[in-house]
């Protein structure tokens, strides 16, 4: 049998029981690892990373905890080849996707380092400035921000095994929050292998950082009230996890991470070949392909004005139509496969789906594999979707399909536009693409309060931009409503989940006191 | 019958049918008004409320929203008079006692008419400084608030009518989002009557300000992705609120204020009889009687030294033995009645729950009443509990009396005060007394992850300090843990709970025209 990967609690490799789940390689079915977390003891992980490493985390300074981070990446970047390794078998992905989730964990971990470096000495946060409240000033209010004591558990989704740990476990060490992850079993090798170096490198506390693989069940129920929850995936599955006790009872704050129907849209008035078009279409069909569209932040809806429908799918069809698929150790392959045959199956499922309601514009799905068996490998070319009719395809804005495919949607003016990526019911992203800069601000603005981010391209920005799909630490991460309603990243604001804020009402001479106090 | 009042909704009286619930006043159990919702068209009113008065309020800057507030303040204050007689006949409350409730809802709602108008002619609100994304500096992130297109439903508690309504009203209205607001049935009636002194007015959108008074059955279905939910009341219905399809499913953002053990804590080292001590005894004697009690910041635990355990007892029982208790119209009562018979009761099995791990230092359930029946009127002295054995009395940490009722806790040092605290496992607000700057720095800062707020007196602000339980519109009201995890005020930050933050990444002759934008 495969090797069988141990957890990491409280400093410790754990074996879990039984045989465990295997793990593969998604283009050629190959087992790869195993792993399970049966017999684990629950209790005495949660218990170590709260009481014993929690303590020990805080007992530095904000800017002690970021140098933990610098060697982190440190140590990440030593043994980058023998993540790309495993993404190449378990994910089944081309080095340029591999990339945006190794490179972006360690580049991500990067920033935090340097912004949590800033913050120096301190050990809670003064949140804003005091304000009076009495008249001889004496009396006043002064609101501090101070770690929570008590672990973060965070429930991961397949497609970001190092990117999904790292952009959250950065804030929260930093913040002086012990992590326990528990990666989607389906791509756990890369989650546990990162956590095993660093764990062997003796940097942190032992419990600050744990890795479970395998079932979740009973994570939940170890929470208590000061603890945080981040969860991506399903809205299904988020559903479950609002009603479980620890939150609906406990208060323990949660973090999600949900579907999302991205849209990316051409302003009105921009013409079919010009510089604005072109940046669409190329956009779109880098979205469409990257990490073969398994990306919560990727297009699905692109929408542009009815006249330039034919045009557009044209201009990303033909761009579609260079993108070689299979497996991703041959040089030739531009997307690798979907991470497993039954993410496969899914977005089949989803394009029988949204096909009642759509045309096929560009269909890649038949386009022969480069190295690999159509009857096994997870490997699926993209598919560009459209609609004539963008109001009565119900589906199109409310089924993600996650996966290489996207749809085409026409709009009749920017208020047609406008309310039909509403429709979304709220959105991780949505990219603008425009040459006049009013425009592209009054379109940003509209839809700020439905999307977590809203990613503008124009001239001037077409060779800078960061991507559409791109997640850049310095920004919000996340997106309301159907997208979770949670947020991420954008700077120290992720420093917020891990703190608890309260207003100090005191004297001024207590309050000049504040950011020297020692640590109680 | 008694008069029914009518529901306002789409800025019109709507009666509901049947005979509807009585309130009752708390002293003579006389019959004062009727109100019921059955009948009403819930999603007409919520439908005009989003989808009319909201685009209303939001076609309009922060500066003119805010001078509607300061409008509405002054028509509160014109009708003063009015809301006092309501207060005594409905809440059974003495005229300092309404006046935490009907004062404190005009001076909030000014505060923010002052804030607001410094926001001026924007529309949306930049949030922190432009992060660059680029080497040439041209592209870039900036984050925004942006108004939620929603609805803001308030499901209050009964010790609040005026207060609970304007505190949650006063961000919501100045951030552009309508308020349906649902009062606790039994002090429905001066909620009800400033909705409708205000919608009289015609000074907001029509259904931008209503009231449902009776049943909350259905009101939750109709929230929508982009609607918020605020609920003030106990932990059980909090933790149903938490699992309905609105929030679970639909990611209605909600914030919720619960059950709260408060402290006060007499820092090691000071001595019986100091200025220090006298500031405990004499707060913890106005907490335990202002508004019976009722608040959900008062002092539910008085934490001192153990060799203070005696001095303490009998200094606040002195305080205590000064309290007269009855009609409110006679004045020579010092504290009315509890809300209503039914609260009564509650509480006489709140101090029956506690009277297995307490003693009873000083008992006011048997001086005579004040022009009151004892047998009918919800009227109850104070009675001071205590506990030997701080470690062992769980109730004490986790069973909220509400009423005029809290328990002495001796400590051992300060470690053990903290952990005592700590063991009620998320409270609103923690007051600390002591006479050294330093020390009630440290105690407050180790407070600070588990209490929305921390008051620390001291003698330099013995006579400025704005009291434990009082909540100031500047700091933050809400607390972690069993308090439920929400934030109310702090100031601006208010604001946050009904806006949506996204970042922007444009270039940045894009960004600079944001704050400008029209509005779409």
């Amino acid at each position: 049998m495969t090797e069988l990967l141990p957890n990491i609690v409280a400093g410790r490799r754990v074996l879990g029981t039984g045989t465990g789940t295997v793990l593969r390689d998604p283009v050629t079915a190959a087992e790869l690892v195993r792993v399970s977390r049966e017999g684990l003891d629950l209790d005495s992980a949660f218990a170590q990373a709260r009481d014993v490493a929690g303590p020990a985390l805080r007992a530095v300074s904000y800017g002690q905890r970021a140098a933990l981070l610098g060697e982190i990446a440190k140590i990440l970047q030593a043994n980058r080849d023998a993540y790309f390794e495993i993404a190449t078998a378990n994910s089944g992905t081309v080095q340029a996707d591999s990339a945006i989730d190794i490179d972006g964990a360690i580049y991500t971990l990067s920033q935090y380092a340097k912004w949590g470096a800033a913050l120096g000495d301190a050990r809670a946060l003064l949140d804003g400035p005091r304000a009076s409240l009495a008249k001889d000033g004496v009396f006043a209010s002064q609101h501090v921000l101070q770690p929570t004591r008590g672990v973060a558990l965070f429930i991961n989704a397949f497609n970001f095994p190092a990117w999904g740990l790292w952009e959250k476990a950065a804030p929260a060490l930093l913040a002086g929050v012990p992590v326990i992850v528990k990666p989607a079993t389906a791509t756990a090798w890369l989650t546990q292998r990162m956590v095993a170096d660093v764990v062997d490198a003796r940097l942190l506390p032992e419990g600050a950082l744990s890795v479970i693989c395998g079932s979740s069940a009973g994570l939940l129920d170890r929470l208590q009230p000061f603890d945080v929850l981040s969860f991506t995936g399903s809205a299904e599955t988020a559903a479950l996890i609002r009603t479980h006790e620890a939150i609906a009872r406990r208060s323990v704050r949660v973090n999600i991470e949900a579907d999302s129907l991205n849209s990316a849209l051409l302003l009105p008035g921009e013409a079919a070949g010009s510089e604005t078009f072109e940046l669409l279409v190329r956009e779109v069909a880098r979205e469409m392909t990257a990490k073969s569209g398994q990306k919560c932040t990727a297009i699905r809806r692109v929408l542009v004005p009815e006249q330039l429908y034919n045009a557009t799918a044209q201009a990303i069809g033909a761009r579609l139509s260079g993108i070689t698929v299979g497996n991703p150790r041959n040089a030739a392959v531009k997307m690798g496969s979907l991470v497993s045959r039954e993410q496969f199956d899914h977005v089949l499922a989803g394009l029988e789906a949204l096909g009642a309601q759509t045309e096929r514009l560009f269909d890649g799905t038949r386009a022969p594999l480069i190295d690999a068996d159509p009857a096994v490998a997870a490997c699926l070319g993209p598919v560009l979707l459209g609609t004539r009719d963008a109001d009565a395809a119900a589906r199109v804005h409310d089924t993600e399909v996650f996966g290489p495919v996207s749809t085409l949607v026409p709009y009749r003016d920017l208020d047609h536009a406008l309310a039909l990526i509403r429709r979304g019911e709220g959105s991780l992203v949505a990219s603008l693409y425009g040459s006049d800069d009013a425009a592209l601000a009054t379109a940003a603005l509209a839809l700020a309060d439905t999307h977590g981010r809203v990613h503008a391209i124009s001239p001037a920005v077409a060779k800078t931009h960061t991507g559409h799909g791109n997640v850049m630490p310095q920004s919000l991460h996340g997106g309301p409503g159907r997208a979770g309603g949670g947020e991420e990243l954008g700077g120290l604001r992720a420093l917020n989940f891990y703190h608890r804020r309260a207003a100090v009402q005191a004297a001024a001479g207590v309050l000049d006191r504040l950011a020297a106090a020692p640590w109680a």
